[in-house]
């Protein structure tokens, strides 16, 4: 844990936190605080800062915050992911939460098991706590939002909008073009939208839809991957492409 | 199993191999191949082709093979990794070869616990497989090369030869520049040694010596990653510049 992460409801007026859960257990436990010691704090979707041990007993521990006057840079990228099946999905909340993602639209596609729609990896228990693991492990405040939606086409057509000031990619084995070409020179305001397909890929109804509404192909080149090393490596190449401007 | 992978001294002088392993089950039980059909294979370190099942019962697959005449290119990218975490690098060795490596030198580190050299994951028996497998995953056949070094300065001041000819790169979170920018128009014929330090970074010294014999720094901005994403992520953001050229 490189931040601890509090929410706003657990701050008193004058910026104290009362912690007795498995955060306490990590500043007691692993950190070894004592009354006096300054550790690194985030507020949830805000700013981060530091914090000063007020208190420190065998179970809980009492902080004082002071945040910094603007939260962090909010993520650019945002993520339209055919569901994965769930040991995948899984494995990719604390991840994508550290690489950096404003929101997931989670959504079905032909070559998404129905199944999958019933799964505990896209329930707000077992994701939220994966991704703000992963957010701590970055040092970012920004929780990602995470949706989920059953109809390919309506999101496509009445979801996701006319993506002004949008870049859209469409990631997709056919396509022999990289993201580091497409995104080249992409100025600064602009957010990136990266629609990434099930292992298989996309169909040809659903490429199409897509590249109707403003998504344009990229690939990874000749050699298959693991859906999730693609996604990984997809979000860190967007990533580091925006970085590098 | 997107391409059935065999040795050299499986084949018969007319290009048949007989099989009675994991591959002969993965050909029957997942692909349900009868006499007749065609399949992808590759020769390690060697061709790909296709071969015709001659013959097919209960446990075994008799094929006939024939192979391109060159093999597919070879990986451009060595890495130097401080040897990670059992655990880390048992579920790095499948992501590595489907990525493409051509070698992998595993090295000791200040951060590196002592331990790790006598683990699981660095013997051949564990780390062989996964490899295959992820080979098998991206269709390539060049396995790449694992080497063990327990001293850090032995490798780079005698081993590692001059770098004639390689770009050296090397990962720490202390560096601003990206690997895109770095490997920007990158000769097609130059090869790339990337080394990647332990969780925590490489300490001063071993920054300075790997500085010092043509190791340039690179990043990947601020966000602390876990290890095997930062791995994933660098492999996959250099293979993508020098794929994008």
């Amino acid at each position: 844990m490189n931040l601890l992460l509090l929410e706003r409801s657990e701050l008193s007026p004058s910026g104290e936190a009362l912690l007795d859960d498995a955060r306490a257990r990590h500043l007691l436990d692993v950190l070894g605080v004592v009354p006096g010691q300054l550790v690194r704090v985030g507020l949830l979707d805000g700013p981060r800062g530091q914090a000063e041990v007020l208190h420190a007993d065998e179970d809980t521990v009492r902080l004082r915050c002071a945040f910094d006057p603007a939260p962090p840079p909010r993520p650019r990228l945002d993520l339209v992911l055919a569901l994965p099946r769930p040991k995948v999905l899984k494995r990719l909340w604390a991840p994508l939460a550290a690489l950096g993602v404003r929101r997931v639209d989670l959504v079905n596609a032909r070559r998404v098991e129905r199944c999958y729609f019933d799964s505990h990896a896209i329930r707000p228990e077992i994701c939220r706590p994966l991704l703000l693991e992963g957010l701590a492990q970055a040092r970012d405040t920004w929780l990602p939002e995470v949706r989920v939606h059953r109809f390919f086409r309506k999101l496509v057509e009445d979801e996701l909008g006319e993506g002004d000031g949008e870049k859209r990619l469409l990631a997709d084995p056919i396509y022999p073009r990289s993201a580091i070409g497409a995104l080249a020179a992409l100025a600064p305001e602009r957010r990136v939208v990266l629609a990434i397909g099930p292992e298989g890929g996309w169909d040809p109804f659903e490429r199409d839809l897509l590249e109707r509404h403003g998504f344009a192909g990229i690939g990874l080149g000749e050699r298959t991957l693991r859906s999730d090393v693609a996604v990984i490596g997809l979000v860190a190449i967007v990533h580091e492409t925006l970085r590098a401007g």
